[in-house]
């Protein structure tokens, strides 16, 4: 047991706008000897997330605290222990954590990570539909969205990680699911594989009106569910369909996260008002204790083949930062993970 | 019994933009006789509210049809009974109703108006803190915002017939209450009278960043409950000042009914995320199911001199126009209301 030598990604400087790839850099970082009650892990996957953009801006006040320059990059990892000081993990066991990411080797506390089970499902996947963005979907849904059987669902970023398992898991509760995305092949996934009703490509849609219309022949019936992920003309578009009563789960805004400056929100708020609809911000962390609930529901799901869901691989520690820019670019497809080791050791 | 002659306020053409008094004429105008289940009233007040401009937009869908240019105009009156063909209401009985104001004599269904008794408050009352701007405020408090001891809530138009019951509910609720209104004179009534904080001048402050400064000063501790009638910089400074799961009930965005082309929304709508709050629109009619629960708690604190109320009292269904055009230029204070009629015949 000591200290363990490899890799991490730091940040350089904070982007203005569009992080790019010179703002990133791979340095030689030591994982230090595990204090009591502490882990030292190998990592397997990282993952990469839009809330990480929120992290690289040290000036706003947000839920979580900025990244620093002084210290490697972090977020979600599944690693193997290779060193425990903590009484529930034994080494060969793997973890699932919110932080030690961006790094080859990381020393966490035993208390932030959790364990999981390979035979369960690729590991893999605990950083996306059984992890963090898989409890973000589900707690969206039951928690703020509680569809009724029926009803119209309208979910943005519905070939993400998120919004793939929200589409699925509302027609399973035997919605009519409407999904965005940005490429014909999602939208072919989406319709095909996923099972929603109908996919809207919003780049065939030039403005908010546009994808109104596009929406309104997608959702007969309007919108009384609407789960955002992305901002801009899709809240404008949501907000001119939905109906009485209408809930809208506000989780992400991809579009609004590189500008420079601040940019309008939409001008049909009233629409909340005059259909006595809700709209509720959240961060997944006010749900973490429903993740049983959450594992107990999707896990068998999963295993039964019921859900399916999609990865962006990127190989390699060097490639992370890649794999974090092409969130913001609508390259990836499902969750974006990045393999840093194999899965033994 | 038979037809009654008087007077009745029409539109002559939609207004573009803030109401101007051409668009408004006074006619004869003839209530029919009243057939089964209907009564026939003479107006003693009637009721201006915010939501009218909403009925002069004939090509908005919204949650109540739009006014027509060949029929009087309409709205909340209260009224004594000339003529009863329902089997609840006798002549001489004063009732109060949602329909059938902007007139002289209204003839309107028994079914959809309510007894009033003159021994428990001034007739215009029932328009105002007792009736649907009372149901207004104290839905939103209870229903929406549902505020703990010790909170902070933020109130704009606070010295209207909404905001300034909001206020004084808050206070007797324990909250640190931030009102914010637009004259001086309204703002020492709401200090001195009401019993808020601090009573904010927006006026006194040219933008959204201004008021946010003034608000973050006045709520030192954040926002926990925003209750929002206005709309545009005062959401976005709410908004900048949001504690981690506050509430906003959109009540009203009074400040957007006159604009002729759409003006965008907030641009920190993200902090709704950032901060896991919710933001619930309303319109009245959800809660009317509660209006006696309301009764019962407003009507004996009013009794007793806890709930204090301003009108802004127009003389003369020929006014009617002015008062309504008042409500947009901020003139009121407190319940705007016409006397059309003597409260005894």
């Amino acid at each position: 047991m000591g200290a363990r030598k490899g890799r991490a990604i730091f940040l350089k400087a904070f982007p203005q706008g569009m992080p790019t790839p010179d703002l990133f850099e791979i340095r030689d970082y030591e994982a230090p000897e595990p204090k009591d009650g502490e882990l030292q892990i190998r990592a397997v996957w990282m993952s990469v997330d839009p809330y990480m953009r929120g992290r690289m801006r040290p000036d706003i006040k947000s839920y979580i605290p900025p990244f620093t320059l002084d210290k490697p990059l972090d977020g979600g990892v599944v690693g193997q222990v290779i060193a425990s000081r903590h009484p529930d993990f034994a080494e060969g066991d793997y973890v699932v954590g919110f932080e030690g990411g961006w790094r080859d080797y990381a020393t966490v506390q035993g208390a932030g990570v959790q364990k999981v089970f390979p035979a369960l499902a690729p590991l893999s996947a605990f950083l996306g539909v059984l992890g963090m963005p898989g409890l973000t979907a589900w707690s969206g849904l039951t928690q703020i969205l509680k569809p009724k059987e029926g009803e119209t669902l309208f979910v943005s970023g519905a070939a993400g990680a998120v919004g793939s398992l929200v589409c699925q898991l509302g027609k399973l509760k035997g919605l009519r699911v409407v999904g965005s995305a940005g490429s014909p092949e999602k939208c072919a996934w989406l319709e095909k594989e996923a099972g929603v009703d109908v996919a809207v490509n919003y780049k065939d849609h030039k403005d908010a009106a546009a994808l109104t219309k596009a929406l309104a022949k997608a959702a007969p019936n309007g919108v009384d569910c609407y789960f955002e992920n992305v901002g801009g003309m899709h809240l404008e578009a949501a907000l001119n369909c939905i109906n009485n009563r209408a809930r809208i789960a506000l989780c992400g805004l991809i579009s609004m996260y590189n500008l420079t400056a601040p940019e309008p929100g939409p001008s049909n708020l009233v629409n909340l008002l005059a259909r006595s609809a809700l709209m509720q911000g959240f961060i997944v962390s006010i749900y973490v204790d429903l993740a049983p609930q959450f594992a107990g529901e999707v896990a068998p799901l999963l295993a039964q083949g019921k859900i399916k869901f999609r990865e962006s691989v990127y190989d390699g520690l060097e490639r992370a930062p890649e794999a974090f820019m092409g969130l913001f670019k609508g390259e990836n497809f499902g969750k974006a993970v990045v393999r840093i080791g194999p899965d033994e050791a």
